[in-house]
């Protein structure tokens, strides 16, 4: 199959390793184990007992009982039969379109947003068209648009809500719009919803919303364990069927330890949640201070949301910057273009405090030493 | 894409649960960690005390030093950078099907074999050819048949060595006339290679023996650690740099845990093979002596490779032999429809050895009262 590079990923694989200021991610400061049992008061000493003795065989195919029933428990109206347990939002976005979707098909990407979600479809024959962000509607793109996109050949709208790279994030009223023009044409609604907006106190999953609404989510971004190799696919009974038979294929199951830590976690979703929305908070406040004093970087405020999108005043190619502010200021950001943005950087403002400051005054030297 | 039901998975997903005696699997019995530390000498607090304060982040994209070192180290020919690391052989043959080819190419696939091999690829709108084994020819395809079927088009040949169901083995000289005939006409040659016979006291690996050979191993068979979801993909440096591409938009990377595992594994491999051919050996006595004494029974032997596929002389229908024999009489093994081979079941005999007497002494009671 033909697929281009991967851009993000490949800009990342080549340089985070020599950065010193490393603020391009889009986690939440990853846990240990020690900080995990740390925050949910569990005991360490019973869970590496479990595991000591535990057979490493396939173990539960679909996720532990226990890991199926909290996921479900994050949804509205999701039950464990819902919930299909994949190798992390990667394999449960892939295991999707590679099921649901054949040559000859059209879909829709929001864009610019996750890669994957435009790219596979492309590289199965599937005909792409590009919903486009728009940065004078604050990242997000047009509902009436997306009316007039629509073909008879239409069969998936793919969405990455929140946003990465933007950190836009669709509320309620906004999704019903969005759903109301997949119904009216029966389209699957894919949502990659791995960035949760800590602006919203539970998940809005349009699995909760609309019977043909696939909600895509993993314990890598809102829950700080990339790790363990976990995500899942949140959709009606109807779709997990179908999805059933293709997981024989391309995964079969995911690691016994994995699913232990994450049901571990899962039972402890709200104090994951309240750590890292004080994480975000902090770190974001750190960011807009930073904003409002460097006069040629500006921003659509994300909405609580891991990343932002940042403008850049200069006249230099973005990744020529970039290079150059990792190579003279050890600072690392992603470059717009990998986004197919020009002026643009993407921030991932939750690392630690520190490295967020040290980070953000270097770009502000390199900003200044382009005069 | 349009994918038949993956026959054996689907067999052993419905009805592994309800078996007393489960004499169906491929694997040889799963290790815990308790048992790994055992077999290893390795201490298990200082395992414990390093995962503990370990990030579970996305940790070594193409696995650690360590484990890519100590992948090579099974080879004759491989280094390092000629090893990356997958989710499983599974997730490393969907890789390199999904990386290598594309709508309009020919392959020529071993068949039966792993289910995977040859309904991706015609998944993905690859022509597929199956290029038969030959029961009376000890399970062997034939070498003369594989050359009339290479076409200008032919891009890749697929095979299973050792062979899934039949525990046949291609031995060295069969193997480089095979690569003779893909050299000849510049086509890769993907060898799907979890079925160790411990009839070799070495992996016969073809990306040793050819440098368009593409071998595929994992941690779940002749490592008896499905658990970890670890796998291989060992190649030239030019088909690795092609297959990185297409990881990030697959896989991105494996468990933390699971690579820690997989390390410390594979640098005792020498005391995993020797425990596992034990096990084999062992058990296959016990399956040897059955066949001897059940008139109904025969097979060709197989090479001490975990699963035998043993013919039946009755004139039921397979599939209803297999439930009849599960509902009845509590044993689990795979009809040979689900490999399109009436007549045979396929005998996964590296379970627990009581376990497999009782099996097949409950075979032997279920064939009597055909009569």
């Amino acid at each position: 199959m033909k697929l281009p590079v991967f851009g993000v990923e490949e800009w990342l694989n080549q340089h985070e390793k020599s950065a010193v200021y490393d603020i391009a991610g889009s986690s939440i400061a990853s846990l240990t184990l020690e900080e995990l049992f740390d925050l949910t008061q569990e005991q360490p000493q019973a869970f590496y007992q479990q595991l000591h003795q535990k057979p490493l065989d396939y173990g539960w195919i679909e996720g532990s009982p226990d890991f199926k029933q909290a996921v479900a428990g994050l949804y509205q109206q999701q039950k464990a039969r819902n919930i299909l347990q994949t190798n992390g939002a990667t394999g449960a976005n892939f295991l999707v379109i590679y099921a649901l979707l054949e040559a000859g098909d059209h879909v829709i990407a929001h864009y610019p947003s996750y890669q994957q979600l435009y790219d596979i479809p492309a590289s199965l024959g599937v005909e792409v068209d590009y919903w486009q962000t728009r940065e004078d509607q604050a990242w997000l793109p047009d509902l009436k648009e997306l009316g007039a996109m629509i073909r008879p050949n239409t069969k998936m709208i793919m969405i990455n809500n929140a946003n990465n790279p933007t950190g836009a994030y669709m509320t309620k009223p906004y999704l019903e719009e969005l759903i109301n023009i997949a119904r009216e044409h029966d389209i699957y609604l894919l949502s990659d919803e791995v960035y949760h907006s800590f602006a919203s106190d539970h998940l809005l999953a349009v699995a909760d919303l609309y019977d043909k609404g696939i909600s895509i989510n993993s314990m890598s971004k809102t829950f700080s364990l990339p790790g363990i190799r976990v995500g899942w696919v949140a959709a009606s009974e109807t779709i997990c069927d179908q999805l059933r038979l293709y997981r024989d294929y391309t995964m079969i199951c995911t690691g016994v330890f994995d699913d232990m830590v994450a049901s571990l976690a899962l039972k402890h979703a709200d104090k994951l949640l309240q750590r890292n929305q004080a994480i975000v908070r902090t770190n974001l406040a750190i960011l807009e201070d930073w904003i409002t004093g460097e006069a040629k970087a500006s921003y659509h405020r994300p909405n609580e949301v891991s990343t932002a999108f940042v403008r850049l005043d200069i006249d230099e190619d973005i990744e020529a910057f970039a290079l150059r502010l990792l190579e003279d200021y050890g600072t690392l950001v992603v470059p717009g273009n990998r986004f197919n943005q020009a002026n643009h950087v993407r921030i991932g403002y939750c690392c630690q405090p520190q490295i967020l400051q040290a980070g953000l005054s270097r770009i502000s030297q390199c900003l200044k030493n382009i005069q």
